[in-house]
């Protein structure tokens, strides 16, 4: 760790009304030392660095004319919240960023009052602020309302659902586009080319304002280089923008690092704007950091980092990441079947998919974040022929989930559903936990929905997901490393619905659909030092369900307990229900179902959020020997005897 | 019922191939035949009219342009697709619409190869023909793609995700923009507005296509006055529309009834696109039909009626809809605090709100179909200090699942679910079943989740959820009337998880949730004829369960049967992880949980849906038979000993 900068002026500010008394020149003095105070702080946590240096100048612009916490300052997703925090009385925790008890990596309601409405995902941001503008104009909460979005959330259908409602309400609200070219992945779609034609060809020395609203509301220098902007566009027959054609008075493009820019026109439009407005900011990702400005992802999220260098310190690798087994054994069947195709949305990167597109350019589609599209798209693809895998994060899933049911299920539709994250996530915390997808997806019917238990479990998923014609299929598996098992050549299909015997045992059996498997595993060996052998399967399946399995367990156990990385509603309740329509159930039968708990599990290392979740094999042990009857006092003092 | 219409040229065609023979001015004549056949069917099935009307002509110029089904033809919400099931095979059955065994109101792939892709959800179609166009692209089905989507679906932002991604990819692909000015309700948001500015001003007699690429592809004789429609534009300093903006050639507006347009229209693009094309279409929901065109609705969806007259065959009714029941319970809840709010994704009339709106304009937010937007601006509403009643079906919260996740739950924001048309909703079918909330929602920390079991008790749940201010709440009621109970004066604020005691008895104990609990009950006297007395009880709420009750139902009983209106993961699911978890299983009990069947259950009469799902009284009988060992015929040989 390199030394702490010297900062001032900012030691002289714990919360944003400090920067009430500060001159624009203090202000942008106040933002170089923040820039180095967040660089300083994610060298030591790690995080998402290139976000929050972007946005340096504008957090202190807007904290210096707004007046948080009365005014809502809604950062879009919240990764470029740390210089927010560090400005809104948080810097003294701003090194345990996304660490067990710390501060959390996106802004958190429960965490202050300056985050008036967290996030996590994309694209919720302009929804959130029309709800407190209308709020406020009903008597509700005080005070105005801004959002900041980036020009990659923009792609997303909620936004533009957002800014037509906004649009036709007419009232005064904030939104601040957030233009750095630059989401996770390179931008996508229409819509980005739009916006880079907005404000090609002109110098941002010369503000452009080409909404013929917002002339009125800038400061009167301004006001003349905006009309001949105006004017010129008139000729060029380009006109108004789509944000003004969705009712915002649009303003822009204006330099984000510019504080002479920032200012006045945040302070202009605060006073004078009676609508919605637009302010186009461009602004660079990781901007002032020579090692983020120059990475391919531009300092996206980082591992701990050497401050002057900024080489990260890698973690040490055992196995290979699931991600990456993903991707290569998709690439593996894609070699041998050219209408096996893949579909992300946004995130090339984080679901492997980024290798596959090198290999396949024409296969591979990113759509931008755009989860309802990519779902239903991919159903299209699937009715014209294709085989496309539909490459998801468990919790973004969430969003495409009537896409799902409506044009995937119903239809019975073969999309083959990749769900990376599957489970707790460790340091995203409870907005990212893969906790659901089981539940949402084994209820629909003709689904086939399978966990991997290990990194090889997962190439013979793929291979088995390509294979499948008949219907709509899912695999999940979670972030991180794999278990480190030997590799198969190449993955072989699996026979639908039935799972596989681990370990015989006798009197209690364990059944665990994921890679709760290791954890079983050493809960095994821990409990047969005490003399209890526990039969141990993995169902591979949670649907269909392997019937002759379940039962076979049920009748040969006294007791069956089921093991998932998922909330209840999911495997342990469709075994449940098989049980009692079996009548199972009716003579006795010691039955148990782990599933993660009915909270929201704080971010931590994951191994740490599995503790809180009671599902690691310390309490696997615990459940056999309660099932069994045995308290655990009784059981020491059996191993002491 | 009159008689059929005169139809001689429609009755030599059975196959869109047979319109390639017809010169234009018999396609003419078609598009009138047709028309009347519509009309004459849907006064004999009813259903949604005024949808189909408008598109007769469109439907026929499509057929005689395209080649379906090489071509893939892609109806979005598949409302106005009576006239394309008439040309395309289906006009022997086109008066079973929507009747058990019948045609399905919507496109569907499982009834005919010219639906290549169905519907019910709206907003889908752009999304499903990009799918069709990538997949000839690279090999797959060949024939072109085109997606017929009306205003109201652009406001959903599917529909603008599918624009932005068709847009970059720039491939051959055909959007026809069916501009009613109507959905279902009067149309909202900035876009409408903005479509509405796009045609405002123009006589359709002069076709003015802006699109400076379009142009080059009109037939001649219009490309004259599309350049001055654009010179003169220029000179407005409006430019390029939207759909250009966003990678697409735009060509409109285009009078939609008007056979000479459309035609030559088509003929063209259809010879000379390279790339993605919108072609304006305005038309008049219920065009040519008196009562439907004067209806405040225009036709949207009909019972049964005369053809001459217009009027509807009246059900009889006995009891208030459910939904009249949540409207006048809201309302009153409203009138004594003015912080309760209403929201709804475009479904005024379905919800009931429209009610609301009247008593409480500014309190009544109807956003567009734009579920994701719905459910977190009522969020940011909650977190401004407000009581927002979000209104939206089951079905269609499905769109809004990932919203409901994140930005409601994780955030704990008391948002207010009204869950209208739970459980199976009869004519409609599976692409609208309210199958799945209970699963999905039941599982999400701190959510309370109700169903009502008969009308007064949804009062109960209005006045409920109006008063829970901790965190959020949902009430599911089903479609339809309710059981003529007699209702209270004021809705009484029910305690949170406890359900209610019904009827004691002995030996086996019902439990039910939600709206079978009167199936339940003639079950019961049924029983008791036989000797056997069920305990029942309404457990009123499916999170938090009133453990206390049903730990002592278990206690009390040999057996304990849940029913629901719900698929597999939802309430008896939770029982079940409950009994478990208390050890209730290891000596034994018998346990069953009656939910929907694991498959889609098709149109059919509400009743006659839940017999196949096995959920009525008689069902429930034979149930409770099962699992005390008594089989149906010895109960009957019981009877007559």
């Amino acid at each position: 760790m390199t030394e702490r900068p010297k900062t001032p002026l900012l030691d002289r500010v714990s919360l944003p009304s400090d920067l009430k008394s500060l001159s624009d020149d203090q202000l942008e003095q106040l933002a170089d030392e923040l820039r180095s105070e967040t660089i300083s702080a994610v060298s030591v946590t790690g995080g998402h660095l290139g976000a929050g240096l972007g946005v340096v100048e504008l957090t202190v612009a807007l904290h210096a004319v707004f007046d948080a916490p009365r005014d809502k300052i809604i950062w879009d997703v919240g990764h470029q919240c740390y210089p927010h925090k560090i400005l809104t009385g948080r810097r003294d925790r701003i090194r345990t960023l996304r660490m067990g008890g710390g501060l959390a990596g996106f802004t958190k309601r429960a965490e202050s009052p300056y985050d008036p409405f967290g996030a996590g995902h994309s694209s919720t941001s302009i929804s959130a602020a029309l709800g407190f503008a209308m709020a406020r104009e009903l008597g509700g909460d005080p005070g105005d309302a801004v959002a900041v979005i980036g020009d990659g959330a923009m792609s997303a259908g909620m936004a533009y659902e957002a800014l037509n409602n906004a649009g036709h309400e007419g009232k005064r609200l904030f939104v601040i586009l957030n233009d750095n070219e630059m989401s996770i992945a390179p931008p996508v779609g229409a819509m980005s080319a739009y916006l880079t034609r907005l404000y090609a060809g002109g110098p941002f020395q010369e503000l452009k304002a080409v909404a013929k609203g917002a002339v009125g509301m800038l400061p009167e220098a301004l006001q003349e280089g905006a009309r001949r902007a105006r004017d010129m566009l008139k000729g060029m027959a380009v006109g108004g923008t789509m944000f003004e054609e969705l009712g915002f008075s649009y303003i822009g493009p204006v330099d984000g690092h510019d504080m002479a820019q920032l200012l006045p026109l945040l302070r202009t439009v605060r006073a004078r704007a009676d609508g919605p407005v637009l302010i186009h900011v461009v602004t660079k990702k990781g901007k002032g950091y020579a090692p983020a400005e120059s990475a391919a992802d531009r300092g996206h999220a980082t591992g701990k980092f050497d401050m002057v260098t900024g080489v990260q310190a890698k973690a040490k690798s055992n196995a290979p990441s699931y991600t990456s087994v993903f991707a290569k054994a998709l690439i593996d069947e894609g070699g041998r079947d050219d209408r096996i195709l893949a579909v992300t949305a946004a995130m090339p990167d984080g679901t492997g998919l980024k290798q596959f597109a090198q290999r396949f350019p024409r296969r591979c589609f990113d759509v931008g974040i755009a989860e309802q599209h990519a779902v239903t798209f991919c159903a299209g693809l699937a009715a014209g022929g294709m085989k496309p895998f539909c490459a998801i994060y468990s919790t973004f899933l969430q969003r495409g989930y009537d896409q799902v049911v409506h044009d995937v299920a119903v239809q019975g539709l073969p999309v083959r559903f990749a769900i990376d994250r599957a489970g707790l996530v460790g340091q995203d915390g409870p907005t990212h936990s893969g906790a659901y997808d089981i539940a949402f997806l084994a209820n629909l019917p003709g689904f086939v929905v399978m966990a991997a238990a290990d990194e090889a479990e997962l190439v013979h998923m793929v291979a088995t997901a390509a294979a499948h014609d008949s219907g709509p299929i899912a695999f999940r598996f979670p972030r991180g490393e794999g278990t480190g098992v030997e590799m198969p050549e190449r993955g072989q299909v699996l026979p639908i619905g039935k799972g596989r015997m681990i370990a015989e045992g006798k009197g209690v059996a364990i059944l665990s659909f994921g890679t709760r498997l290791s954890e079983v595993m050493t809960a095994r060996e821990a409990l047969m030092a005490r003399g209890i052998t526990p039969t141990v399967a993995d169902a591979r399946f949670a649907k269909p369900l392997d019937r002759d399995l379940i039962l076979s367990l049920a009748r040969d156990h006294d007791a069956l307990i089921t093991i998932e990385e998922g909330a209840v509603g999911g495997f342990g309740s469709h075994v449940a229900q098989l049980l009692a329509d079996e009548g199972v159930f009716d003579h006795g039968l010691r039955f148990r179902s782990m599933v993660l708990p009915d909270a929201f599990v704080d971010h931590d290392a994951p191994r740490a959020m599995y503790d809180t979740s009671a599902l690691n094999a310390q309490h696997i042990e615990e459940k056999v020997l309660s099932v069994l009857g045995i308290d655990d006092l009784q059981a020491r003092r059996g191993d002491r005897a």
